[in-house]
């Protein structure tokens, strides 16, 4: 089958040839490949910022953003049959270990997860297992589908959670409305009726959280705190969500935050650097969001198919990798881009 | 009365003579101080370390860990007569406010804290309100727990908070088994069956944790990430309870920390410097702890009284005011220094 | 000043000439009522339902929904204004105890129930206190929102109880979509994704309930039970929400629970008779709710206050309180009832 | 191979030849039993109590508490090897259902209850899978912990439950110490430092509560009420765990609860009789229990090899079965009973 794969770091993927996957355990699940989102970690992982984390030998093949239809079962798989369409849980996980056991499936002691240490979705086939597949409504396309499954997905598991302490009236700050920022306003929308402020620097995603469900919308032209503290009474949100994670967004976030109040780490690149009078004083936490867990995406999945979650997609063919990536290395790509075999 | 105030930053106190407080609302109450504990925050407001915090006015009375007996209440105090031995509840909050009525009266929008923002217990007399004061069990004398009052009280406020999701032989990492962190190793025994490994470059206070109900002791002698490892069984400790937040211990007691694991915020001076990306890949979470509420600190009188946690206590003449902060600053202090005018 | 007046239980009420109530503590407030709800609990009362449970020295004033303004407070009040417009929180509560300090106000070891056990809004003016005054926001009227101060509030803090468990794609059953009931829906509908299902005997509150956000609406005709278990897969719902408590409410809402589900007991009049290997084998659990805290009812303000939430009211003059109750006794109430003074 | 098995309701079991059970499947394990725990409910099951709960085909092998040593393994099955010492979670679960996937494997949707509904451990062999057995750590035989597999599984469960809400100077009611009781009763004490008041009829249960931690006990002699009252100073307690479930324990567990308290039903035989004003004019809850989960039993063996939990068994060999159903049904056992094969 065909596949992008990276051979080194800091050079461009290639689309080779290579050998089908194959079934040999029996929960094995080989799945064709109708959609696999292009994610910002793609350009972090060619440029060799994941290599110490996830020690993977090149090459292999990258997609870690994966939906389509059921090709072959493993002979103990009974949840599903073949021809069924599918979105995949990112994490090939154990099912036996504690972390498995508590629900906490993204902490697996024993997972793998393609895509970011295995062989991932940027070709025709894929192999998973059962435990990772999630049937689809049946008004749900693989094709417009697939970002969730990571994206998606870690916005859902980190919105969810603040959901779950945010009360009417209370505040929520969403930085970066962008591919998975979009998305968590969505899920705020949907979870809470807490007043959300979206603050990001481009006023078209500011426009498109308003319709999303956005009480307040904030451009970040450097008085963004100021003005969250004037939506605050001085002071400050319940909660900060930071899909940007980097420049100055740390900073204004903490800035930004009511005492006791919860910051949401999503984003990545920056460093968050406090002092710790800063921490106890204000009492304020700071809370890792991966990825969710199987059971985070079949309920955003209930979301997408009750049409309370939708994302705005750019297909290429899986042949047209390299614009893909390109498009979105340059902020070309409207909403996210999904390869398709 | 005579009175230990602060006149201006980076000078030692003096004993002077100021007016006794007077009740002037319904729910106030003067106590008459039967011990004044002396913290490590203290020695910090004088260096000003504080300033910027707090806005106080110099001068003004130290002493925010206090203990006594109610010496004249105010016409609508009830619940409290003359002469009741009282532990005071580092706060005076309102009770009206969202935080107070949901139990979180440390972020009260309305509150004082005597000895840090207005005048506290390094004196004969102090003011409070009918919501600070916890009557004492007839076993507890005001001298022998007015360091619970806020040491103790952080201490138990971190360790509860930690204990409500740790489970059986999960592992508890306590950095620090100084003035709070004995506190804290007492709490952790009484509230959880998690197992606790207790790290301290001093060895006197590893084999007092020890007595006091840690499972393992680890030296801080450079060895110790190491140690806790092997102890975790290369996993990391499910929490980590940081009683010294400075120096060194940070980046050990991050890199101790399991996937998924909690890192509890409690001694200050360093800083919290990490890349957001290490958040993010494990998924850890920073607490922060300032102080107890009023339930937690009614919630420690009863493992106090039960037996379950006692502390060491070197009592000084308030007139001996300096010789404390003197030995204190020198780590000469047994336990914990304690003033009794 | 005109009062409503029960003196003796199975008699109606009387409208009597009373004192005006008198500031006798510091933070008392005395309200000027601009709406007083009548409430299915006022005939239970009047029949003598309650007499056990509160005994109250009677005659005594009904009314235990009351919204007005401010018309005076006492010395040590700093938080309200003459002429505020408030919605009271039904308790007075003390404020010093460990459920009041714990944002469990509604258990307060001292409290007072004005219109239960002590004289309540079918009057003039009510004594109430600081604590239990919520200033209105400026959309909101005292009569429009009377009603939600003790029957909105009661179901807030059910469904707001039931929806902090509530996954997307989990189903709740509304049993009764009435006075109550009708509430209810509206603040699921605002706080949860849960798919839910409202049970009534009458095809008009059915329809009130789609148009408020029910997902299925179920005719209780005898074959509800059967038409839940269609829409739950034959597996029954995470949660029952039973503002109905007697007749066949209860079986059929138990019938209708899933394995480990959540039975919400709102209504009351019946009795809960269950086998405990009911109990145990299906793992279900049964949650008693009184009524709110007061953040529970400042969070049902701001649902208000957006718009999320409205009441359908009927307004009767204060003289007009034997029809109020009369009309409510035959079901001829659209909406709540209200009294005007 | 040797079996016990219920060929008819209301009849002895036999003692009878059956064929050892095989691998059909890559996860399944056969286990060679070390000891099968004789219960309460295998009475009952004889009874015909369950019948209608499980619907399981006559004739089959009882034992649902069970541990022994892995003799041999499926396929795909890497977590466990040939003579590892093992205890089972009672049911076989599929790791795959939303429950399975949320922590509460019991309420899987598709899970065997070996003992209950599918043949059990009364026998030489058991067939599992991989996914219900726990090593033992090495200072455990398999003979000393069976009956914890389903019992002592069960008293983890609901003490565990009740611990995580229970805070210190808080009261919790245990009615009943006998099987479960007693094991409860160490669990509570490990967990938790909530006051303890253990209930029974038997002097000799409330002497061996006090050396497993209780500090108070209670003789039901029909003034355990008043006492409870005396010892929570007439507002009764926080938590009621009934490990009797039958007779006048309900009345009485119900009379002790305090306000907003909690009651676990465990114990099971009599009806839950209760106007649903009691429920709601206090605000209590009802808080079913099955048996706990795999991670709970993972949790009850690592109390077991700290010491903090033992248990008193007696056994017999598997021939004289009848001779332990026997003993238990007229209260003749001295502790659990245990049938070794």
């Amino acid at each position: 089958m065909k596949a992008v794969r990276l051979a080194r770091y800091e050079s461009t993927p290639e689309l080779v040839d290579v050998a089908d996957p194959v079934i040999t355990s029996p929960l094995d699940v080989i799945v064709r490949i109708g959609g696999a989102g292009v994610c910002r970690t793609d350009l972090h992982i060619i440029e060799g910022q994941w290599a110490s984390k996830t020690n993977v030998a090149l090459p292999y093949t990258l997609g870690h953003e994966n939906a389509g239809w059921v090709a072959e079962v493993g002979s103990a798989v009974t949840s599903l049959a073949v021809g069924d369409a599918v979105i995949l849980h990112p994490l090939v996980t154990c099912g036996l270990c504690r972390a498995c056991r508590a629900g906490d499936d993204v902490h697996c002691t024993a997972s793998a997860f393609p895509g970011i240490d295995s062989d991932g979705g940027y070709a025709e086939y894929l192999k998973t297992t059962a435990r990772s597949a999630i049937k689809l409504d049946s008004s749900l396309q693989p094709v417009d589908v697939a970002a969730l499954a990571d994206a998606g997905l870690t916005a859902y598991h980190a919105v969810a959670k603040a959901a779950r302490v945010l009360r009417p009236g209370e505040k929520a700050v969403v930085i970066g409305a962008g591919g998975l920022g979009h998305i968590g306003v969505q899920v705020l929308h949907a979870l809470s009726a807490a007043e959300m402020i979206v603050v990001d620097q481009n006023a078209d995603a500011l426009a498109l959280a308003k319709e999303l469900g956005a009480e307040h919308t904030v451009l970040a032209d450097g008085s963004q705190v100021d003005a969250i503290m004037d939506l605050t009474a001085g002071a400050g949100a319940e909660a900060v969500l930071d899909f940007v994670g980097e420049g100055g967004a740390l900073a204004d976030g903490v800035a930004s935050l009511r005492r006791a109040g919860n910051y949401y780490v999503i984003g990545y690149g920056g460093s968050l650097d406090i002092p710790t009078i800063d921490i106890i004083s204000t009492e304020i936490n700071f809370i890792g969001n991966l990825v969710g867990s199987y059971n985070d995406l079949a309920e955003l999945m209930v979301l997408t198919a009750q049409g309370r979650v939708a994302l705005h997609t750019s297909t290429y063919a899986l042949t047209d990798f390299a614009a893909a990536l390109d498009d979105l290395d340059h902020g070309k790509v409207r909403g996210r881009a999904i390869l398709v075999p």
